[in-house]
């Protein structure tokens, strides 16, 4: 067996996810509720009666690779070659590590808290990797001084993710231009940013999230249509970036899976042939999240300002902030409500708990009460 | 960039696949042109509107993984554990790779002539391999005794492929038998095979292909819907094995790529309860198979035994047998005919060309003669 594999550890939300009884309250789960139009499918069907399903090539319908690639619109970087169709976005974090880092040499740099898969890739591909966390006292507000300060002679790539899961921030303009600047300024080989933006579509402030793309040319954006369009199993995601290491990508992704699934390529054209479906969902979290913040309040809760994505990252109260993990296992046992502990997301994220709000409203406002209640236990 | 791409050669078959014109009669072409049957994408969309689209645990459904693992049939490993749904064959044999072999200590033995993916997949993973031929003297017949002989003392996994795509030759029950015995009384850690078993289904002896997997309990059978169902876009197929190695698979897949596509399992539960749909295509194969086979006697063409796939190893006259590439280039460039060098399924298929033979019957038939003509020019 590959040894490698016994470096990778259990996920915790796994773990505590195995732990839930029928009739628990789930603020543990990481993808939609809404259902998702089934119009896409229909057309999707109607295209396997007139064409069967053969292969796509292996980086995607040539139409489909467009579409994307306008849609992630990096300066310069809008061509069919600049996207390469993948499953999922966690296929494409894949494909940019292993494409893009020589495990030799190299070092990645991956901002937290976070989705665990990104350090746990690199163990897996062999890539030496170090931790930036964003600064807890700070609720977790993203920092470009703190990744420029954390950066090493073998730094040759950093991974942020933007809006964020866990903690519902979202990458202001103001920083990632200050870690571009910061970028620039450094001599040597340019170092990639790899910037997970699965979330991209759901925002709350007035203007859509800026990519690091957008500023710095060195950039590599991950994407999908799971969270937006509520097709978490649709499995479609891409990576978009410079078509040189777009290619070295899709050789990657030949030989591992050869292809996306042209079904999902076709629901996907559908979709973005109609480009304001993939916002149309964005009312629907923008009324939950001002429902969630109003029972938090009344609660009494403290929680990181939700700017983005269906997270928000709640503190624990001072008796409970030590052991995030034995919250969250005494909340489902006691109070009969799934949370997912903050050192899930790395060590900064202790002291916290996350909470999916993408429940029905009655669950999510009895769960808001049953957390207050369990907060003020002795 | 990761410096191991550079050693993966690119792809000879895409090269002179590029090279093919409108109206050039395709025999390259490895995918069934047959039209899958529809039923499965309306039942699914159907299962859509009532469910939504949500992610699959990481494995796949359970109650798929069971049908798999109860269709593939090895003793004692036909529970829902013993299989993961993957995106099609080919994530199939990485996973296998990747997760079953130490690449600092393990060496693989790959059986040629053979889609080349599979030493490729070692390449880019950094593990030692070698090739063993299949005697093309012998038409490419299986045997285990050459097999056995190549075995090294770092050999710890066998890769074949039956029924076997160039040579369209299946492995009979007598050599699997001769492989598992010898496999057998070697001392040490057992040596495992990866059985790739994608044309499983598409056969033309009286009885079905027996699976090493039936003889030899270390081993993995990959497989999908591909080629049997004429569904390769839906990427799905399966590694089935004993549970912890098919575990250990499972910890990559889901770091790789999360979980196949939701729309295609439902697709897939659909056949599966319907078993006899993976039959349905062969006697369309095994007529076009009679077909070929009178016009290629009638043209004098020598070929190996086609016993399974869709394909047919086609031996070049001694004038052209030393340069496939070159001969295929000049059937394509004088003849307008596209078929593929035999070495590139391995240097022992130098001196044949591949034929697909999934067109239709007056290309097909018009392909053999101008092959023949071809063959008698100077």
């Amino acid at each position: 067996m590959n040894p490698v594999l016994d470096g990778i550890a259990p996920s915790i939300i796994r773990a505590i996810n195995a732990r839930k009884r029928p009739g628990d309250i789930d603020l543990g789960l990481g993808e939609p509720t809404i259902r998702p139009d089934p119009c896409p499918f229909d057309a999707a069907t109607a295209w396997v009666r007139e064409n069967g399903l053969p292969y796509t090539p292996n980086a995607g319908f040539a139409r489909l690779r467009a579409q994307v690639a306008e849609y992630v619109g990096l300066p310069e970087r809008t061509a069919s070659d600049n996207a390469v169709i993948t499953v999922g976005s966690e296929e494409a974090l894949y494909l940019a590590l292993k494409a893009a880092i020589d495990p030799s040499r190299d070092e990645v740099l991956i901002v937290e808290p976070c989705y665990l898969a990104y350090p746990k890739l690199c163990v897996l591909e062999g890539i030496r990797h170090r931790m930036v966390a964003m600064d807890p006292a700070d609720d977790f507000c993203p920092s470009a001084a703190r990744v420029l300060d954390a950066l090493g002679p073998d730094t040759r790539m950093i991974v942020l993710n933007t809006p964020n899961n866990p903690t519902g921030r979202v990458w202001p303009e103001s920083e990632l231009r200050a870690l571009a600047d910061g970028l620039t300024a450094r001599p040597g080989e340019p170092v990639r940013v790899l910037s997970d933006e699965v979330y991209r579509e759901l925002y709350f402030g007035e203007a859509a999230p800026v990519s690091i793309g957008a500023l710095w040319p060195h950039a590599l954006v991950a994407g999908s249509l799971s969270k937006s369009n509520a097709l978490t199993g649709l499995r479609l995601g891409w990576l978009v970036g410079d078509a040189k290491t777009v290619a070295a990508a899709t050789k990657v992704h030949q030989l591992v899976n050869t292809a996306a699934s042209t079904f999902s390529q076709v629901v996907a054209m559908e979709i973005f042939a109609d480009r304001a479906t993939l916002a149309a969902h964005r009312p629907h979290y923008a009324g939950q999240r001002a429902k969630l913040e109003g029972w938090m309040r009344e609660a009494g809760l403290r929680w990181a300002p939700i700017e983005g994505a269906f997270y928000c990252m709640v503190r624990l109260p001072d008796h409970l902030a030590a052991d995030s993990l034995a919250a969250a296992e005494a909340l489902l046992e006691r109070h009969r409500v799934l949370a997912t502990p903050g050192v899930a997301f790395g060590d900064s994220g202790e002291g916290w708990i996350r909470l999916s709000w993408v429940a029905e409203p009655d669950d999510l406002r009895a769960g808001i009460e049953r957390i207050a209640r369990f907060f003020a236990e002795g």
